[in-house]
């Protein structure tokens, strides 16, 4: 009676006939396409570390920018060109934010905002709103008055909080690796070596300081991003 | 002469020969994807309670929040990313009513409010309505004039009250349940045990205070969220 | 040479090789889908039952609200959601006309107001209205300067007065019953119990006060809807 | 070469190779599903007669309103429930008419002014014209200044002046018998018996003063509708 | 490698691999399927004459009207229903030229603005052009500043000057003839009489003066519509 | 893997996967089915000739016009209706450049512009922008600071400076005549001979002054159309 | 269970079950199809070489620009017509951004800018964004308070800096070359020679003055174009 399920898979706004989305299904599977991230987050702070594909050696890798600050106390990366737009909308929200309340939007509603964003995609388009569910995860690291925070948005716009979280092409391996290492009490530095030797373990290409980028969001120092030497002597400490 | 039911299920619009809507009857399926809900009307106030589903060890559980405060008054559950524009249809209503007429919406006219908002699913864009049937069911747990009430909306934006009801991939078994263990004398304690009794039969991981969230809304306390310790106190209760 | 006549069906505005359209057709066969509706126009009132569908034992009957006021002198059944779009309509053109012409507005003209929505399910979107035919069929009773009237339009939007009308699921056998029953010298109370014994007969349900609604629209009393206790005495007049 | 006439059929703006536009030929092909109308024009006046369709024996007859007033001078019918937009037009054309020029509109320029609304069905949305071929045709019977006219719009728009005219499922039959019976000197009375006579051949049902409207337009007595009584004496006179 | 021709063939904008724009093609056909009409430019003037199909002896044929003025000194016949939005446009042209340049248009500069309006056909909407090639073919006969002339505007919006020309379905043999008839110094009756001797041979029926129309334009009477008398003598004459 | 090119070659915005697309390319292949007109440029000036398709001997020659003036210093050639609304927007551009900056427009720059308006094609409607690739090609021919210049615009809107090109239906062989016969020390007249004579050789129809248009564009005489008598006279010459 | 991919290859906005977005994937395989440019950057300035395709010899190569300048400190070359409305946003971009900041844009500012544009190609119209992905690959050449500069986009809109990169028809053969050529010590007279040498193999053409075009960007002389001149003293010292 019932047609196969490719025959529902097509149209965004088309449910089949067990009640399943299929183009946000396959948006998220575009995710698994997409560079390793993972993120850990302990009482001290919070670790952003991301896998940057190097495809020519005479790319310059620095101009790969794949962390970036939202607001001094938020990060979050960028796996693709279309979550430029997602942490564009993240940034103004934040200065709206302290510009009306002249207080700091804590992480949760940073990421509640991108998500009323992407829950849009199949709504009228006179909200302007895009079309396409964008085929977009991004890790939020953030400090506010609850602490360091990690919030994991996936491309149907469901965002929900993690101690530790793999995003990419090498998240199956490294969620399972996370689940190994991670405990309540881990210290930063701690967290810091793991998220590298997982990001070591998943990755095709050989770990070093021009293929990853690393951060790290702590009360103190707020959002930091790693020199390349800093980065090298993680990399040592862990070999 | 006629043709196969399938090649009138697409269209949101299109009739079928018999004089269905098959993505509206779709959309119902979709509810029967999501995590059970069970809420009891009593005399004394009304019990919901919600199953949350914990896909990774790190995850973060009271970031999945599935009960709201709708009101002072009135409460509803969320069972997915898209009952948050029904929610926040409904909390506009409930404060436009205090604005305008300095009393407490019922709930029925909130039920009704919403339902307004889903049977624009295949209208005209103009009116800033969605195009997709939202998939979206939703119970509603209020106290006015006329005591402790449950409504239910279903994906076709039908909404009726129930002393009893069960939504979601457990809902057969538990409305069945229901309707063994109802009667109309019932005190909310009873109907607590009952509901979290239920929720534990029908649920594929064991019931913990993490998996859980449930809410009493009565005359007295209104909208009470249950702490982590409440909620391990009635699990105590039912084993 | 010609086509099957499937192959015409789905578009709203596609007509057939012999001068068809399909959709519209579909639509009145909706109607055969949901719950039976009776009424007779009598000299003295017009009498309208409507069946309720209860599909679990503790949903609350009475929310399931099937005969509305239209206003003071006119009533009308709702079989679907999307009749209540219809109705409210009704209601609008209702307070305009008293507004503006200080009289009562005539059960025609109440039913031609609702019809000329109901027509213009295929054209533009700019006027607002709808893109898909309602699949709706309404009864409206009332009492003008013209007495007690009947007026039945179907999903097309034509609508015509009737003596005696049935609609719904069991609308076939009841129409039949009602011709032989109806003689133009009917008493209200003979009406009344007509209609009940007819829908007796044609439910699926054993008719009981908590699955029917009752109304009479006489002179007199106007708008009278009936209790449980009344429903039942006519039952148990009829049993 | 060619495909099958069938594959250009559904596009109301798709040439076939051979030239047609298949949807208008089908527009027309669905006024063969009406009842049957017929106009005889004669230098006394014109007479209109219309079958009615009753579906049931509780149907109210009067309700089922054929023949219309256009303007005092002007009458039409109106086979279907879309023809009501076209009539509606007629009317409004006639009262601006008389109010810029302080005259009666002449019935030819009434059946241009229709005309117009019809044949925009394929253009822009912009102009507010509807997106589908009516589906209809009209008689129009009027009396101005050049004396009694009776004329013919078809559902591609077209209108021109006939001296006697059928339409509807009876339309072959009776327009050939018109041909037999009509000549130029006829008078008021001989062609009212000549327009019964014919459609009591044509009608499937048996002829009566229920299921039929009868119309004369003349310049002394303008529009008048026949009453039950005046019907049935020229059916006695038939007989 | 390539696909037959019908499967470009459909839509307005899509060329054929060839190059080729089908739906430009068929209407160009559709003109075929139209009643014949033939011109004839001498020095003295110019004679235009319409053929009109008589599809029942009832239809009063003085109401079918093929040639109408356009202004004093243009004239044009107008085929089907769609030529009207064409005339239309033609006659505005020549208001709007006379108001601001106080001078007659040019019949070339009125053919010009017409085909200004036919090529439009597949441009964007919001320039309230019409999305269908209009199918229609124009013959403009007019006498200006360089004299008497005919122009012929094709469904692609072509228009070029002749001497003579025909079109409509008899077109093929009539241009034939025409091609045989015609010599630079043709006097105006010479041409009267070959255009009705050549559509007499054309066309299905016999020709009257009942089922033609004949106009001459000449510098001295400009637009002349010839009587039901004028007509006969012309037949006589050829006879 | 891959399917047939045709599958690709429909929608306007549509890549083929290997990154053709191919509505562009048979717009090009529909100026290969228009007539043929070549054109060099010499250091005196520049030659364009045109034929023009004489489909009847009833036609009038005169009023097909190819060639046609865009500004006094630059013509340019129209191969069908559609080049009209390019030559139109070239002439704009020449007069407001001309308003604006007191100066006369380049060649270059008038390709340009014309150019700008046919790679919009496939854009947004709302620039005002036609929605199919024009299948224009057209040879400009001018004279500005730089001295005679011949350029030439292809469908895609690529328009290139060329000494000497052929395009329409004969140009593969006109354009290998062309780089025959061209030498950069060409006088005018030899120039005029050669256009003459390979139109000639190409040209299905027996070359004659009413089937070809003549343009010379020089800096003394600006654009000077050739009559039918000079036309004549250098038709003679290459016999 | 899946299809196969060229199911979901032609909607711009239809995920494909892995993830893929076919028709960007496709706009990248249009670039393989134009003329090869390619750049390197030195210490002392960036080189860029583009190869002009001559497909007459009567063509004027000097009017095929590949290389154009964006502002005086940026240049880019573009490898077709929709690379033309890009290169105009940049242009643009620059002009506003002196404007408002009275200070040059960077390089890496001016990439971005014309990244945004490109990433619009599946969102909403409203915006004025265009339907189709542009096919479009730039490189940027500049000096700005970094340095010399080399930027390449891809028609995906992403946008990375690189020591030498090539793009085009015979990209991969010249990128291979690069990675062997290119050490971060080369001069500018070094990177000269060598773009060319790679430009010389990888041509299907002989390598002259006419058919390539060659600028360097340094912080001395800005953007400069290479005459005919000084390109053939590099071909006579690469030779």
């Amino acid at each position: 009676m019932f047609l196969t399920r490719s025959e529902y898979d097509r149209g965004v706004n088309t449910f089949s006939p067990e009640g399943r989305l299929f183009q946000v299904e396959y948006a998220i599977e575009a995710i698994k396409l997409g560079s390793t991230a993972i993120g850990i987050c302990t009482s001290e702070g919070v670790v952003l570390a991301v896998e940057k594909r190097i495809t020519s050696p005479l790319m310059e890798p620095t101009t790969i920018e794949k962390i970036v600050e939202v607001d001094k106390h938020i990060g979050g990366e960028r796996l693709n060109l279309y979550s430029r737009t997602m942490i564009d909308r993240a940034r103004v929200e934040c200065q709206n934010h302290w510009f009306i309340y002249n207080e700091k939007m804590s992480v949760e509603s940073v990421a509640q905002a991108v998500s009323n964003l992407a829950i849009q995609f199949g709504d009228s388009d006179d909200d302007g709103a895009l079309c396409r569910p964008f085929g977009v995860a991004i890790l939020f690291a953030g400090c506010d008055e609850k602490g360091p925070q990690l919030f994991h948005m996936d491309p149907s716009g469901t965002f929900v909080q993690f101690e530790a979280k793999a995003i990419g092409s090498g998240s199956e391996g490294a969620q399972q690796s996370l689940q190994e290492v991670y405990h309540k009490s881990m210290k930063l530095k701690e967290a810091l070596n793991s998220v590298l030797s997982i990001l070591k373990q998943v990755m095709e290409e050989k770990l070093s300081s021009t293929n990853v980028e690393v951060m790290t969001m702590t009360p103190e120092r707020k959002f930091h991003m790693f020199t390349k030497e800093e980065v090298e002597e993680v990399i040592k400490d862990i070999a």
